[in-house]
């Protein structure tokens, strides 16, 4: 992303001030970081935060420890670094001088209890006191309708992702390890250019594959057994993300029968979602065919998910909260059925909603078996 | 770690509820959770947890989604597991009548601000009315001491990280690009059976090694410049970490210097630490020497680390918090010189405290070049 990417999203933040009613704001969550300032570094632990920003009306302030001084520099160019010695919270008066903070937007959603304690006594403290108002989650939103710069690396770490599952879906053998697989997977991902893997590959067969978030075991795959691969890469810090279903050689019936009800429920929801449909009727045009089937039991998980620097992010699909779907977001659309001793069948594809409907930005032919 | 070992960790928690004045405690915090139930999952993000603990006199329940049932089943032998459907927050009258919560202690340190604000909503509201208290981070003190397992499995995952950085560094060679021998690492790190990296190894060449947390870039490494390589591993989920500076043939004079004070350093410290003095006492035996060469300057950050479940826990050995090193502590000894335009020297050793002082457990020969 060019500068200008960057200066049209803090503008777009600004013009947000006077309805919040806050004159500075107060960026923690990693991602939201990345987005405004372009510095790149992500957080060795919650509670290890390489830096965090300070915007202003007229200022934009990037605080950080030595570690990341120069990174910040060279990477957030619109940003003024300043580095502290003694903690953020020792750094804050200094802050609050500089932008004249009287009233202080901060991200509840991602602030650490202990932290706000601290941050808001010292800024009590302040001559003059600041205030703290949590904001509403509005740099994750504007994060949902994606640029057309990141539509295109969201496109390659897609593309990227398909290409790397084809490959191995086509070396897949009876006897090599869900664990063998999922390094492969990491290792392809890498050889292609990616920054690495977006979340540690699941490869997940036979009863395995009836837990929606399986871990890679050393457990050998036999034949006809499913294999789940949920995969995603990492391109220029955007994440991608799909699922595939396969079976090496003949599945029962049944298995192959569930195949053919989750994607069945897919496809309604590939075919059926529109601009300005509700988050929470998408997810129930694919849950109504599985329920209709008679497993709504087995689909426990939402139906998808925003992606983008997050691997999951706005909007959710499922049946809690709603949200109105709209032009350019991409998410992903994954159903699945799980039965407990019996094995499961997911699939999932990532997409983006255009004017027309969805376009699938997974772009693959041999995947699905029947 | 068998049952026995949470056992014995879940009594030690319990026998502190009266001097807390708590009845109930909510562990959030995902090395704490593992470290009292075994359960294994991590979270994907800091707000996607895998689950909570919620631990009373004489009930340990394991609240999770769906996603994680049979996991923590199969692995937190010890706690009852319940699958919430609609999230964290409406669980929590169910489990307050459960186990008859009033006073329930949470982890500032790591609980986000938003679900703070919720839950205590809700336990306001609930009948009795229950009442939020903050806890010190004693399970995180309760893990700073090692029990006898966990100094196994952390010698095992040091001597791994340590064999691996051996054959790296005998591979190294001029114009191999930072990216490519960071690649190699991890895949060293797995194959040979460890989970993973436990931090995204640093490989920080020519004036990229001034770069405290430089991140392994294209550029090619060139004759007698210094390489960083800051790298773990991750064994049975605990972390190892050291660090080695070399050259790839003759270096300056000036950073063979940078180099010799850099390592009288780090041995000031390792032959002086012993059971009993305060963790500022010993970051100082390394820093005055440092000083007194006239880089102080050029030392930014702490001495060392706790490691462990995370890949950096407490104690801090800095010059700011105060602490009393002691037996079975395990923690680095990470003193390092970062010139700006001209290049730095890290030297990092993983060691355990005992009676008699330190014993370094990243034990390898050919590193130290003078």
């Amino acid at each position: 992303m060019n500068q200008p990417v960057f200066e049209n999203r803090l503008s777009s933040l600004r013009s947000k001030f006077d309805s919040l009613e806050v004159d500075t704001i107060w960026i923690t969550q990693p991602e939201n970081r990345r987005y405004l300032s372009g510095f790149k570094a992500g957080d060795g632990q919650l509670t290890e935060s390489s830096g965090s920003l300070f915007i202003s009306p007229d200022q934009a302030l990037l605080l950080t420890d030595s570690r990341y001084t120069t990174q910040a520099q060279e990477e957030a160019a619109g940003f003024e670094v300043i580095t502290h010695r003694e903690g953020v919270i020792n750094s804050l008066s200094e802050i609050f001088d500089r932008l004249k903070t009287r009233r202080l937007g901060f991200e509840g959603g991602y602030l650490i209890w202990d932290l706000y304690e601290k941050a808001k006594e010292k800024a009590a403290k302040h001559s003059p006191a600041v205030e703290f108002i949590p904001l509403p989650g509005f740099v994750e939103e504007m994060r949902e309708i994606k640029e057309p710069g990141e539509v295109e690396v969201l496109g390659r770490s897609a593309q990227l992702i398909a290409d790397v599952l084809a490959q191995v879906i086509e070396e897949s053998r009876p006897s090599q390890s869900e664990r063998d697989i999922a390094w492969r997977i990491e290792t392809l991902v890498r050889e292609q250019g990616a920054d690495g893997v977006a979340f540690p590959p699941i490869v997940a067969s036979g009863p395995n594959s009836a837990l929606p978030h399986a871990v890679p075991t050393d457990r050998r795959i036999g034949e006809g057994e499913p294999i789940i691969f949920d995969v995603g890469a990492r391109v220029d810090g955007y994440c991608s993300d799909m699922t595939r279903t396969i079976f090496l050689g003949n599945p029962s019936s049944y298995l192959k029968d569930i195949y053919h009800i989750v994607r069945e429920a897919q496809g309604s929801a590939l075919e059926s979602i529109r601009p300005g449909i509700e988050s929470t009727e998408a997810d129930s045009i694919a849950r109504d065919v599985i329920k209709k089937a008679g497993f709504g039991d087995f689909f426990g998980h939402s139906l998808g998910h925003g992606i983008g620097l997050a691997p999951h992010e706005r909007p959710a699909l499922g049946p809690l909260k709603q949200e109105v779907l709209r032009e350019r977001m991409v998410f992903t659309i994954e159903p699945g059925i799980y039965v407990p001793g019996k094995g499961g069948v997911r699939l999932e594809e990532m997409v983006i909603l255009e004017e027309d409907g969805v376009r699938v930005l997974t772009t693959s032919e041999n995947f699905y078996p029947f």
